[in-house]
């Protein structure tokens, strides 16, 4: 088991401790105040509904948390040691030796740090490294890492096993990368304020109604590339490099920061947003970006790539009742419908995830597929037993009713939890030729896979099967 | 029939053309290119690939696109003619003038211009406004209108009926306000390149696997907000607020743009993505724009919301061989799986929609759910019959099999194209009293109007229902 260390427990910190935890690791949290685990509490509450939302399989069981008052009792035996503490110099300065020198040789010292350079922060001596996250920290992948190359090589594996995306810097540089581009566009946009060009709410969908949407899946070169059409880039730069002698910004200047800027912005802030609290503001947020994420899954872009490529690294979830397990998840809020509960057809995108997870336990898997040979789904008859709700752990079992020649006949239990069966599915298949689009006989292989399972269950009982809708349990229907 | 002009069809001329026809206008080009034909056909495919799948209702029939040559008879009749011409005041003080004198008064001429103000482009006399779209205009919904207010209004009126987000900017200046924070992080992000801090690749996964995510869904004060916390903006702005005068950007200077610059960043940009084409390229990035876009739906922010206001105010579908039609819709590119055809859940999603849509038709409607009455599914059957392609239009037709007590039994046909019948989903559902979420009988209303349907498809045949699964027609299973 291994053990992270969080230094300050605030929104960020907090984020630290769920993204630790929820991927199976144990978390000590040491910070000052007093509100600290209160805070920390309700930043896990947001996490555990959210990050194992964005997978299609369970994550690994949860770590422990545990609180102490002493740096050094938090940070012992710790393999990282996240300080995430207020953004001063002078009071990085006090904490970073201190867990320096309770932590062992091994473990990776990382700072939050928005602003400060690893040079900065280890001017005491420390070998701290920048470990940069990005808000929620449980959900964004974004980590990035400055200092120390081997350092950094070492942490960026660690960041892949739960599941972030390690960015690792050239050159040290105030501010890093990408506090850098809106560090930018914030001093913009306060202009706009200030000049009353625009509302705060204005800029916010000039925003997220435009470049905010290319941006959450290409960056900002890729989307150029694409502005320059067949000509490319050197084109788009052409075309509107010339734009940079402009005054299409008032950056050659700096707003000057005072009360009556705060108040301006303040009240605009309060006038877009205030009908919401911080917490229902950071749910929306939440389901929304794990909405987003779960759809660039599809393509492998981005933040969907990462989880792609961490989900695959995740346990195998074994056995139940001695049916194989073909799918387990935790089930997301976009999952739900008005009526507060599953709606129907998730039950049968679960069925189907486990009808293809069957197929990879006989072999017919994705490169049986490239191959040009896959099973087509020709009925499916599902009875609906319990509710499911957002949150719940979901487990499919699946069982074989039938397997020779061409057909293929499953009967999946979707379990709510470890006792409660919320649903069946009874699926009937066709291999299928994928050039001609008819059935056809299974490669000799998995005809023989499919009839070792067949024999394995073939005096299961399986109650609910072979009936049509309405039938009651023994009846005719 | 409302008639657009576009006057210059590159990328974003092509795009507002294929936002308007595929809402229903007729569309006259206008280009003096000879590949513009080519051009405007190229863009108008992806968008018949992307605009209607973010709908989960048919868009009107498609509007009727010509190309002429010459700028009055493209501009003759027109409701709304989009200048869309090469970035220079020259030009579009000799093209403004030109459509201004054959448009009728009623004609809104706008201008995509991303950089100049009204009062310079209408400085040969004409009353043009900026409309400023965002690429893919045929996608994202923002444009940035300034200019005449009473102008705006009206235009404002029409962008939001062809499923735009219209933000009407209180005072020109150059750039507007999207292309401004634009110019600021592209002067930074060229300095970091500049200077060899990161690649373009770099940048762009600090932008996609961070911040670009929160800003497709809120922008940047309301992200800023959370990040304040409890303690709100004010706070979050004392805490970062002296960053202003750090130097956290090289913005008080200006990179020079020279062909070294222009090199790098080509090659950059090469190496990054140059294994795709643009078309490629595109075509991702419009599968995840559709598909971050429809997970915004759910919870109806920014463009999600745009979507659902305009799909609400779609035209009804009438009926199909006598029986209600109950949904219809284009099939998105992430409805298909590694068959290459709609993936067997969403056979389901769409019957579910058409479930919700009969309730709605017996006044089952979200008021009724929200007085704490519903209906929910206890078994479905679905027969699959044939394939159905991203791009296909789905129709679904309606049949009360019985509907008595708390029970009501539909058969759902889905229909690919006019004639195909792609799937019968037979459900059965109970009638439920959301707070014992137990079944309970509907108010007299709803068993009246349901009654009514019985009686009126009691004579129909349902060929497929009944059945249990395997079972052949006619035949005992």
């Amino acid at each position: 088991m291994s053990k992270a260390a969080i230094i300050g427990g605030g929104v960020i910190g907090g984020g630290w401790a769920a993204r630790f935890l929820l991927n199976g690791w144990d978390v000590a949290v040491s910070d000052p105040d007093p509100q600290a685990e209160r805070k920390i509490t309700e930043v896990l509450a947001n996490a555990r509904r959210a990050l194992p939302a964005l997978y299609d399989r369970g994550l690994p069981p949860e770590g422990r948390l545990s609180f102490v008052s002493d740096i050094a009792e938090a940070v012992v035996g710790a393999d990282w040691v996240q300080e995430s503490i207020p953004e001063t110099l002078e009071l990085k300065h006090r904490i970073l030796p201190a867990i320096q020198a309770a932590a062992g040789p091994q473990a990776i010292i990382g700072s939050s740090t928005s602003g400060f350079k690893p040079s900065e922060l280890n001017a005491a001596g420390t070998c701290a490294i920048v470990a940069h996250p990005f808000n929620p920290v449980y959900l964004l992948p974004l980590v990035e890492l400055v200092g120390d190359a081997a350092t950094c090589a070492d942490a960026a594996a660690i960041l892949r096993n739960i599941g972030m995306y390690p960015l690792t810097i050239r050159k040290e540089i105030d501010a890093h990368i990408a506090d850098r581009l809106l560090e930018a566009v914030w001093r913009e946009a306060l202009w706009l304020v200030k000049d009353g060009i625009a509302t705060t709410e204005e800029i916010d969908e000039s925003i997220r109604m435009g470049f905010g949407i290319r941006w959450a899946q290409m960056g900002l070169f890729e989307t150029y590339r694409i502005a320059g059409g067949e000509a490319g880039m050197a084109h788009f730069m052409a075309q509107f490099g010339p734009a940079l002698s402009w005054p299409w910004t008032k950056l050659m200047d700096v707003p000057e920061f005072n009360e009556e800027l705060v108040d301006l912005i303040a009240s605009q802030s309060d006038a877009q947003s205030g009908h919401m609290s911080i917490r229902e503001l950071e749910r929306l947020r939440d389901d929304n970006v794990v909405g987003m994420i779960r759809a660039l899954r599809r393509t492998n872009s981005g933040a969907g790539g990462v989880v792609r490529t961490h989900e695959a690294s995740l346990p195998d979830p074994g056995e139940r009742k001695g049916l194989p397990i073909t799918a387990t998840r935790q089930v997301p809020v976009s999952w739900t419908d008005y009526n507060g509960h599953m709606n129907e057809a998730h039950y049968l995108e679960a069925a189907s995830q486990a009808t293809d997870r069957f197929m990879e336990l006989i072999g017919a898997d994705a490169a049986y597929v490239a191959s040009g040979r896959s099973y087509f789904t020709v009925e499916n008859h599902l009875r609906y037993l319990d509710e499911v709700r957002a949150g719940d752990t979901l487990t499919v079992t699946t069982q074989v009713l039938a397997g020779q020649g061409k057909r293929m006949h499953l009967f999946h239990r979707l379990w709510r939890g470890p006792v409660n069966l919320a649903a069946t599915v009874e699926t009937m298949l066709l291999h299928t030729d994928l050039s001609t689009r008819r059935a056809s006989e299974p490669r000799t292989p998995i005809a023989e896979a499919l009839s070792n399972w067949v024999a394995r269950h073939a005096d299961m009982p399986a109650e609910g099967a072979g009936r049509s809708v309405g039938q009651r349990p023994g009846g005719s229907g």
